[in-house]
């Protein structure tokens, strides 16, 4: 954990993912670590602070989190775009050095055995909810975030600061096959009259 | 329907939402048409193509889809910007005149009853799959999606060409309180080794 990375509001944390970012999804199981990226990860509510994330049965990554009940979800950067690519095209099943190749590095909050990616942007700690009907039929898993933090060179005073910051620190937006956007430009609405 | 809009082949309609856009959401019933505005909605499955919605128990939208049982997901750019606000700040039980007052213009598809939202770059015809737990306990609905169309001026050979097209088509995604960015720059991971 390094000195730029503070703690994010719980009731405030669905904002690192409400831009609709793909994600890395991160968990440990006995001594076992992995990382796999995900589109499709989306805000549930506000408070208590809840998330979804679909997760394939053939993910190592979901065979870990079904067994040690949580995960972390992380919005990684432009500049680790190959690495997100990486991980989310190869199986830990396959190449069990799937982390090292993919070059991913991990950090640990003291006192929690969960698996941070270096280098995101921002980190959502959650407790999987376990709705066995929703895992079984629709790969959906439903989460309660019980911890975030960003980095605040890039989402500080509780907001993304995108259009502040260099264009290596914004996030990714998967669309198919290794093809992404990063986010763009900021916009303000005028309050509705 | 305008000249420039195209169905999307089924399969691929999730790349329509995949790079995590704010929607609107449309329903109609017994006359009642209503449009609001989601930033959590997610895709779920690629075939048969499913998506998630979150929608809280006090729009007006939900009680007609729920009533109905279809609605549709469109995705609206940066010209829509204030539409998109004003249609995610009003409410139709307070304000009945609301489409007309947010400046919505609605087309429908020969056949259906179904409300389309004009001036989107997408559109996702949705049947929804009953979850009576999910949408009680969590506000989320799941379902089914049973035709898609995107607008050839900015999605055109299965994919998005924000780049090739001017910036009030860009989609929008909301951050909070009427803060949004647009969607940006195009990237390409090289192929994993």
């Amino acid at each position: 954990m390094n000195e730029f990375i503070a703690p994010v509001e719980l009731k405030k944390s669905f904002r690192l993912i409400n831009h609709g970012p793909t994600v890395l999804v991160s968990a440990t199981h006995e001594g076992v670590d992995n990382v796999m990226a995900a589109a499709w990860c989306c805000a549930l509510d506000f408070d208590p602070p809840r998330l979804t994330v679909v997760l394939d049965k053939s993910t190592v990554t979901r065979g870990l989190l079904e067994q040690s009940g949580e995960f972390v979800i992380q919005v990684p950067t432009v500049a680790q775009l190959q690495m997100t690519e990486a991980v989310g095209s190869m199986s830990h099943s396959e190449q069990p050095d799937k982390l090292r190749v993919c070059g991913v590095e991990l950090f640990r909050q003291p006192g929690s055995a969960l698996p941070f990616v270096a280098g995101c942007s921002a980190w959502l700690a959650c407790r999987l909810i376990p709705e066995p009907h929703n895992q079984q039929v629709y790969d959906l898993f439903i989460a309660e975030v019980t911890g975030a933090w960003a980095d605040t060179r890039i989402f500080h005073d509780g907001r993304w600061q995108f259009e502040n910051a260099g264009p290596e620190w914004r996030s990714l937006h998967h669309v198919a096959g290794g093809h992404f956007y990063a986010i763009g430009e900021a916009l303000a609405a005028a309050p509705p009259k």
